[in-house]
């Protein structure tokens, strides 16, 4: 089997190696497409590739060859790789790619394009890295009928989140994850929750069997978190992490599969929630099914070779002529609206009224306080406090907030956090 | 695809109903084997099996039905469901089973058969019931080199230990599990560890490509581990559960793959540990690869309906003509013998010169005392105390347990606990 490359940096590299150490002589990397390749030809990891490989700057090099068998997809982003695997598919040969927005955009198209042609579509790397939640839903949970997923999907996140449960402030901890590689200098795509909601959508096709538009996804940034939040979510026995979410939504008649309830971004997490154990670049999935529960699917999400094994499982899938199991899907709108808990975190001058004017917003749109927190040690001029609300109606609680936002007192915009509610762990 | 069905017991009822559920007509059970069939068809959910299947008590109704594509087969046991499997896949049908010890005894011979009648032979619920460790391992980290496997691959167990966790005695715990229908009257094959150690058969060959023997993998029981012990572990920062291990040994010349290191049973989890978060009957395996580093697998291990999710996964993928990846086993020797650091609880009559002659022993064994625990509140009538040693040869270690037994203060055999040892977390 004859493999076409497209992107020789780190995952593309660290796949060379982890093939090379696989020992199959039968699978070889024949052709690598990279800008500035001859700098690539350099690269430590270069010698993994086979004596007489072409090394090409023209995709097409690698694309219109008639001895390649796999297009190994690298690159990432929604163009020109979507033409390039059109073009790589429409001409018979089976592709891998760990591209998680052209999966999430435009997979429903290009699946159908692979079966039309008779040829294989593999993704495994394209969600939570080196954890085989692809595979293990698509083959070991298709049994079940899941109703929700919940889950750590971007590393960057979570390893500036749990830095600044360390202690970190939220400049301090992005700046941390910028000098260890896993932040990007501009890193809106992460910790707006971009990343994470392309593959909570490509998850959502699998697992719920529901095609949703990834911009119809509500994301809700991390960057508004401060050290203070983490404070107050200690007290509340809880961490934030950002988490992604979606779940089925009976409607009316009591069936399953109207619409979709879907969110990205910042959340209070119970420390008893398996959410709540991911550490620095952790990535974790959980599937709620009606017959078989929770089951949780954790590790490196993300990094060269962690990566790089997910492509080389699905290259081995494809060259032992294995064939998954064929999941359907249709299309629903998404519900961007939830009953839940909320976290509101308030910045205030402080002076006389002001939980009573908070009060009388939250009593309007029928939002009931749970519990009201304020931490000594903070002065009285810049005072941030909290507010807990039982479940309520977030479209509700968000018109509440932004009448709030116009009180004379409140120093910066009021930071909404749903909280996790953790089912009960012993169901069975 | 009509499935004959061999058990119409808590899984088998289980199945029939995640079958109806998915609503996949073309998928149906038409034939039903149990003793006592009459009784069966009064059950529940006998309703889920279509109208006009057949139900017998003569297992030879089903295995030579001509009309039957694929056996699922809930019985357990070696015999006589090795006979069944072996006519069932020689007469080219299809099987799904959960039978563990059948897997992990005589899987080796019975794939072959199945690949030399072209058929399949799926048993992704003999390991974890409901968690898809076996085709997250098989299609999703096919990619890796598993250096390692743990796990917590009985429930009973972990139910026994985590309500012992939570201040129950040994007898109380199991009391408790046995009324909660977790363990058989006999409980000797959960808590002597002789059901994970086929677990733990079946993921070394599956991960490590390592066909072990059962028998040779050694199992220490958990019905010595007392409430005191789970005092002391506490104060150790750690709990006690039944851990699977096995492990590819480099030998000498530094090449993976001449000798597992396996065993099975009680030891002593730091609380950091994923292995240390499973409750009640919840499973957990964890992989450790050379290139993704460690993926965490948890859910429910047992139970009806987690454990037919995971038989209605294989049978769905029997059904859309899916094919697994084949991951080739070459057989391997066990070494029982492990450097690990020890727990050892010693009960005494307490007199002067004990501590000493402990130490005198370990000494001579080469065993670093690592700290000497000491609780108050005990009588020194029966003194309960601790001693965790460095980490050191097991065997030898055992050589001088057998010594200090001897001694005539020792009250009761010392108990010895593995400690496990965690890597750093963070380590991509």
């Amino acid at each position: 089997m004859r493999i076409g490359l497209l992107g020789f940096g780190t995952v593309g590299s660290a796949f060379a190696e982890v093939l090379a150490a696989c020992g199959n002589e039968d699978v070889r990397i024949t052709h690598v497409f990279n800008r500035g390749v001859e700098r690539k030809r350099l690269h430590g990891h270069a010698k993994f590739v086979v004596d007489g490989a072409v090394w090409t700057e023209r995709v097409e090099d690698v694309l219109e060859a008639l001895d390649v068998d796999v297009i190994v997809e690298l690159m990432g982003g929604l163009d020109p790789a979507d033409g390039w695997l059109r073009a790589a598919l429409g001409s018979g040969k089976h592709v891998v790619t760990a591209n998680k927005q052209l999966i999430a955009y435009r997979g429903a198209e290009l699946f159908a394009l692979a079966a039309s042609k008779g040829v294989q579509l593999l993704y495994g790397a394209a969600v939570a890295g080196g954890v085989p939640v692809i595979p293990g839903v698509a083959q070991g949970l298709s049994g079940d009928q899941i109703t929700r997923i919940s889950g750590i999907l971007n590393g960057t996140c979570n390893f500036i989140l749990s830095s600044m449960e360390g202690g970190a402030d939220y400049r301090e901890a992005l700046t941390r994850a910028q000098m260890a590689g896993y932040a990007e200098a501009n890193p809106s795509a992460d910790v707006d929750g971009f990343d994470a909601r392309a593959k909570l959508c490509i998850l959502s096709r699998l697992a719920l069997h529901a095609e949703i538009n990834p911009d119809e996804v509500p994301a809700q940034t991390i960057s508004n978190v401060s050290a203070v939040d983490f404070a107050y979510a200690r007290e509340l026995n809880c961490t934030i992490r950002q988490v992604s979410r979606a779940q089925l939504t009976p409607k009316g008649s009591g069936l399953l599969g109207d619409a979709v309830s879907a969110s990205v971004g910042p959340m209070l997490v119970p420390k008893s929630s398996p959410i709540a154990w991911s550490r620095g670049t952790q990535n974790m999935v959980v599937t709620s099914g009606r017959f078989g529960g929770d089951v949780v699917f954790s590790g490196h999400g993300a990094g060269g070779h962690p990566t790089a094994v997910a492509v080389m499982s699905d290259v081995r899938a494809i060259a032992e002529n294995s064939v998954q199991v064929r999941l359907p899907a249709k299309k629903m709108a998404v519900v961007g609206d939830v009953i839940a808990p909320y976290y509101l975190r308030f910045v205030v001058d402080d002076k006389p009224g002001i939980v009573a004017a908070i009060a009388s917003e939250l009593a309007k749109v029928g939002a009931n306080i749970d519990s009201i927190l304020q931490h000594r040690g903070f002065g009285t001029e810049r005072l941030p406090f909290v507010v807990t609300t039982e479940p309520c109606l977030s479209s509700k609680l968000g018109e509440a907030i932004a009448e709030m936002a116009k009180f004379d007192f409140m120093l910066e915009p009021p930071l909404c956090l749903q909280i996790l509610v953790v089912d009960d762990p012993e169901t069975d």
